[in-house]
């Protein structure tokens, strides 16, 4: 139970308009929220729900109250909580609302940790994690059961590597890490070259790295390669979802947002706060300008100049996208006109 | 070896046409089986395979053997087994067929359980496995080498998890659920914000957990993240293929069937008895009714009502969809019509 | 420290043409190449950016540099190591240049392994890594921690299993097979069918198994069924990317490259010397000829012959693919040229 709307607006430093007495036992969506809901609405399609819904309350930005000059209704025991920003006061409730994390207890016994690594203070590490000759690991970082650090690799401080999440030798992760399940760091590129007289296939041995930045986040099951020379790079604050493939010696910016199975063949390069959404493919050797958007399923064949965003496979800048979308919705059509007057 | 075609005919309480005294001593498809082998006939397209090939014998359907008038040769030591469904004698005699799973012995020494986990009875728990502070697990239920059941997880009975699956805190699982390796279930969802002030990126917690119902089987690798609020749900009798990506908060009905390196984005709602061929992409938000199938390849972006197919990227109904694929087909033809007609 | 430019054409028996005394520290690409590094020129487009660019050496093929008669600069200390092969002797530099992996020390207490489990000479074994009842394992052949070999599979000699890869039971592995962190091998096939009476979805056992040849790599978190009757098969020498998906009774032939995040369904064939490159879809049941190519991205849907090169989704053969593209590309200006047209 998270107390009543005058409880939670006073936690936030807000305002309530309403009914202050309604009692909130759970956060929800607008779609599945009741009574006992807190919900928010941060846009006038949502304050359309709002109406038409059941959330005994929501939380509601200023702004959109304010300027927009809704008329939104919370008689009937309902009531708005007015905030600054709807978003992070609701990320405020739940950070509130999450239960912590079961962590290891300590170092726990069961856990295998080569005497030759230098552990910092304060680690938890659990039975069955595992951690190899030469690595450091710094103060507060977590290693939950099945976790693999490599030889010679270095962890920062404040990181977590869930439960069998595996980082291979000598890469390198910031402070403030978290790789979710089973993410694969540093496994070796993807290079081969033909034998010479047919004798098959040759492996190109990876020298390289991962060197992973401050406050990055890695989803479950996904990979990324370590270099051929030098380091596969993912920039600070840059969050990757799960099923993702990053290729050898691709170099991500800071603060980029990778969405789920999408794959980046080798030597990509995204700058500063690129959004992939969902499934892209990227072919190698290409560079994503800053702040550029690629659209879902897109498959980037070329550079994408900054701030652009691009669509479609091949993708291509989103104007030119959607004017070849609107006209293959129009093409049966078209071409059977086209047959009849030629035919003419 | 299975025995002779009239040994198998017996178990199966089945009548035989031709040779009873046909030797079998494998299981196999129409294209790899020899005289030795026993295949099956289940439409008119195999039972032309069954003519020119090699099989020993085959299981066929009363019903297409009677209906269908097809006359098939069972001359020079062939024959076949009439049974009410080849299908169902077929999976009969592949589970005769298939070794025993090799098991834990018992709960293993090396076995990682916290003490407050509560274990149900015959429970078999491999070396390596490990169970979290306040779990419980059902009768029954196996956990092979490195799967690892998170706290405060409750596990079913009779459910099988293989190496290395992973079930974070707080979720979910019925009775007779099958994890096969590397499956995660629970990881965070992929939710952010900007920070304000150009702060870089805030982490949404995902409060939420996963519910899996009765009898879900979920293929290696796929993942499958909790929800923000309340749960990411997997309905009783779904089956899920290999390294596919389930969003937050997506709810799937019961008896879907969703093929190999599918990805389904936030709050995405199947049906009951929906089917996903390979490779499909659903975007956030979207709702596939009872009973529909979406092709392989497919980008679902709008909402797909009950029964329909849908096909393509993005995805149509099936006939827009075939009308669409025979234009392109036309069109470079066309065009060359096209210009040499607009320059004349 | 590599040493010298001389150095190191006396290591490869090779001429210098430039000034022999650059000393080398790094390897590297062209990019990122700085006058203490050596990159290599393998054609034209390389050569030209070693002439405007500022490594301090590169390695360059006779055969480039006579008879395309290039002009290379090698003055203000630089130097050009002139071999028979560039790539083969970046490879040699290479091999040279990556540390050793850091492997388990002998058999290590903490791995789990079962008494009638049949061990060769000089294996190294991880603790954590576990090995089922009725396993073999071929001399010198290493498991890294999590690692898991099922009950009576066989494990040829001098194979790597990476971290928490898995091998299911009865598989096979040839002699120099890579696992990469994270492969699953032999998981069930995705095999079902609608049970009588709309009872829900019966589960079609998979008696088969899943054979791997010689010296193939597997990346990590890629997945390979087993077949429903007999085998799965991976031909010797293929190569396959991460997050790859195969599924039941796929053959696959000898020395072919499948790149990341493809997908196979069950029963497809590919040739010998066969290249998916990335995010390829094959349909179920579809061959695919010797020393075929199918391109990034594509849906391959029709038996494609071999030696052939495919293109997009659908697949077809590139010069057709290539002119549906372009026709594409003109599509919306010769749309809107023909409403004109028909308006007229």
């Amino acid at each position: 139970m998270l107390g009543s709307v005058a409880d939670i607006a006073r936690r936030l430093d807000a305002r309530v308009v309403g009914d202050g007495g309604v009692v909130i036992e759970r956060l929800a969506g607008l779609d599945g929220a009741d009574a006992s809901s807190l919900s928010f609405v941060r846009d006038m399609r949502q304050a359309a729900r709002w109406e038409g819904g059941g959330a005994g309350a929501a939380l509601i930005s200023a702004s959109l109250l304010d300027e927009k000059s809704i008329e939104l209704t919370v008689d009937g025991g309902r009531a708005l909580i007015v905030v600054d920003d709807a978003d992070l006061s609701m990320i405020e409730l739940l950070a509130q609302a999450t239960p912590e994390t079961v962590r290891p207890e300590g170092i726990e016994e069961g856990a295998h940790i080569h005497a030759s690594a230098q552990l910092g203070e304060g680690l938890l590490i659990a039975a069955g994690a595992s951690v190899g000759a030469g690595a450091a690991i710094g103060d507060g970082t977590v290693l939950h059961a099945g976790a693999r650090v490599g030889g010679d690799t270095r962890i920062g401080k404040g990181c977590e590597l869930f439960a069998n999440a595996v980082v291979q030798d000598r890469c390198t992760l910031g402070d403030g890490v978290i790789l979710h399940p089973g993410v694969v760091i540093g496994a070796d590129g993807f290079g081969y070259r033909p034998a010479p007289n047919d004798g098959g296939i040759i492996k190109i041995p990876h020298a390289g790295i991962v060197e992973i930045g401050d406050g990055v986040e890695i989803g479950a099951n996904t990979c990324i390669d370590r270099g051929k020379f030098g380091a596969t790079r993912i920039g600070a604050g840059t969050k990757i979802d799960n099923l993702v493939q990053i290729g050898h010696n691709s170099e991500i910016g800071r603060c980029c947002i990778i969405c789920g199975t999408s794959g980046l063949a080798g030597s990509v390069k995204l700058g500063d706060g690129v959004t992939l959404a969902g499934d892209v493919r990227v072919v190698d050797g290409v560079s994503i300008g800053d702040g550029a958007t690629i659209g879902g399923g897109a498959g980037v064949m070329h550079d994408v100049p900054p701030g652009e965003t691009w669509l479609g496979a091949p993708a291509r800048p989103a104007r030119d996208a959607k004017r070849m979308f609107v006209a293959l919705e129009q093409l049966p059509d078209i071409l059977r006109k086209m047959k009849k007057h030629l035919s003419e």
